[in-house]
C-alpha cells in the first residue's frame, strides 16, 4: 500500500475532488518536475508573490535567495504557501464552458524552516544543483564562504500538502457529441533548444555530457 | 516615449533592480506570452495559491473560475497578489552561486473586481477563448445562461504593477573566466505536439485550421 497524506481543513480539495491526489511519491513526482513555484508570503498584512526554483530532499521541498531579500526575509516564521504546477496540454471542448487544462499541481502550507551552519547549507545547495544540472557541482569551483553567507536556503516540510491533477480528453455535454465541431487536447510540454555558449567561453571547452544528458533537445 | 508604469512601495523592485521593467508595452506583452499565472489571496489570515489561466484586455488582467470556487469567493473585496512568470532558460555559470535562470514575470496588487451581466461576462469568456485558441469562439456551440450563472469572471487593473526579466549568459566572478569550466545558457520554451482527436470524436472531423495554427508543432 502506498502512502497516503492526510488532508487537512486547508488542503482538502473542494473543487474538483475527483482531481485530488494524496499519493505521497505522486506529490513528490509533480514536485520533481516542475520547472518552478510560487511562494506567497504576508507583505504588511496582503498576500505577495515570489516565483522560485525549488527542490526536493525526501519530504521537505527547499528554495533559496539572496539573505538580503525581502521575500525571505518576510517569510521567516511566518506561514506560506508554496505551489509548482505543470501545465500539460489544452483541452478543447466543444463549448467554451468545457474548455479546461490538463495540469498536475501541488501545494504545500507551512512556516518555513532555515538551513543553518556551513556544511548544512552546502549540502542543501549541492542538493539543488544534483536536481537542477546531475553532475554539475563536482565541476565547479567550490562554494565560498563569502557565497553562503549571502545566501538563506529555506525549506517546507511536505506535511500540510496537496496535489491536484487533470489528465484526458474533454467531457462535454451529452447531447453536444453530436455537433461537427473538432474536439481534443494539445500536449504541451518544456523543450530545450541546444546550449548557446557564454560569449567569454575558454576557448576549445565542449558543451559537457552531464549538459546534454540533462537538457535534450525536443526532437532529439 | 513609451507609457511608464509609476512603481509604488510594493512594486519598487528591490532586488536586481537593474532587471526591473515599467515599461507598459513590456508588460503586457508578459502576461500575453505567459501560459499560467498564481493567484496569492488570504484564506484565514494566511496566504493560499491558486494557479489559473488569465487573460489581458487593455490595461485589464482577467481570470475566471466556478461561481462555487473558494479562491474567487475569499478574494472578492480582498487585497490579491497576481502573478505570471515564463522560465526562457538555465544560466549554467562557473560556480554555483552565479548560476540562475532567464525568465520574464509581471507581478500586479490589488482588490480584483467582478464582471457583472450576461453581456458583459459573454464577451470577457469571448475574449479568453480568442486569446487562448483564436478563431475558436465561432465554431462552439453558444454558452448558455446556466453555464455564465456558474462561471465567475474576475479582473485587476494594471495599476499597481512592475515586472522583471532576466536575459543573456552567467555573469562570473572575474578570476572564474579563467577556469576550465564550460558555461552559457540553455534555451527553454512550451513545445506542442500534435492534437490528439477527443475519443468520441464524430467521425470525419479532422483538426482544423484554428487550431493547427494555434499550436504548430515545436519543429515546425
Amino acid at each position: 500500500m502506498t502512502d497516503q497524506i492526510r488532508p487537512t481543513p486547508r488542503t482538502r480539495v473542494r473543487r474538483g475532488h475527483e482531481r485530488a491526489v494524496f499519493d505521497r511519491d505522486a506529490v513528490h513526482a509533480i514536485l520533481d518536475a516542475a520547472a518552478l513555484c510560487h511562494i506567497a508570503w504576508l507583505l504588511d498584512g496582503a498576500p505577495a508573490l515570489t516565483p522560485t526554483l525549488h527542490w526536493r530532499v525526501g519530504d521537505r521541498v527547499y528554495w533559496h535567495g539572496s539573505s538580503a531579500s525581502r521575500t525571505l526575509r518576510r517569510s521567516k516564521g511566518a506561514e506560506i504557501c508554496l505551489n509548482a504546477t505543470i501545465l500539460d496540454g489544452y483541452v478543447l471542448a466543444r463549448s467554451a464552458f468545457h474548455h479546461s487544462v490538463n495540469y498536475r499541481s501541488v501545494t504545500v502550507f507551512g512556516v518555513p524552516q532555515i538551513v543553518e551552519g556551513t556544511q548544512a547549507k552546502t549540502e542543501a545547495l549541492r542538493a539543488m544543483m544534483d536536481h537542477l544540472v546531475p553532475g554539475r557541482w563536482e565541476k565547479l569551483r567550490d562554494i565560498n564562504d563569502k557565497e553562503l553567507k549571502a545566501t538563506t536556503v529555506m525549506w517546507l516540510p511536505l506535511d500540510e500538502v496537496s496535489a491536484k491533477v487533470r489528465a484526458g480528453g474533454p467531457i462535454d455535454d451529452e447531447e453536444d457529441y453530436a455537433l461537427d465541431i473538432w474536439a481534443g487536447t494539445v500536449p504541451v510540454a518544456p523543450a530545450f533548444a541546444a546550449p548557446v555558449d557564454d560569449a567569454r567561453l575558454k576557448p576549445g571547452l565542449a558543451v559537457p555530457a552531464h549538459v546534454r544528458d540533462r537538457f535534450k533537445a525536443a526532437q532529439s
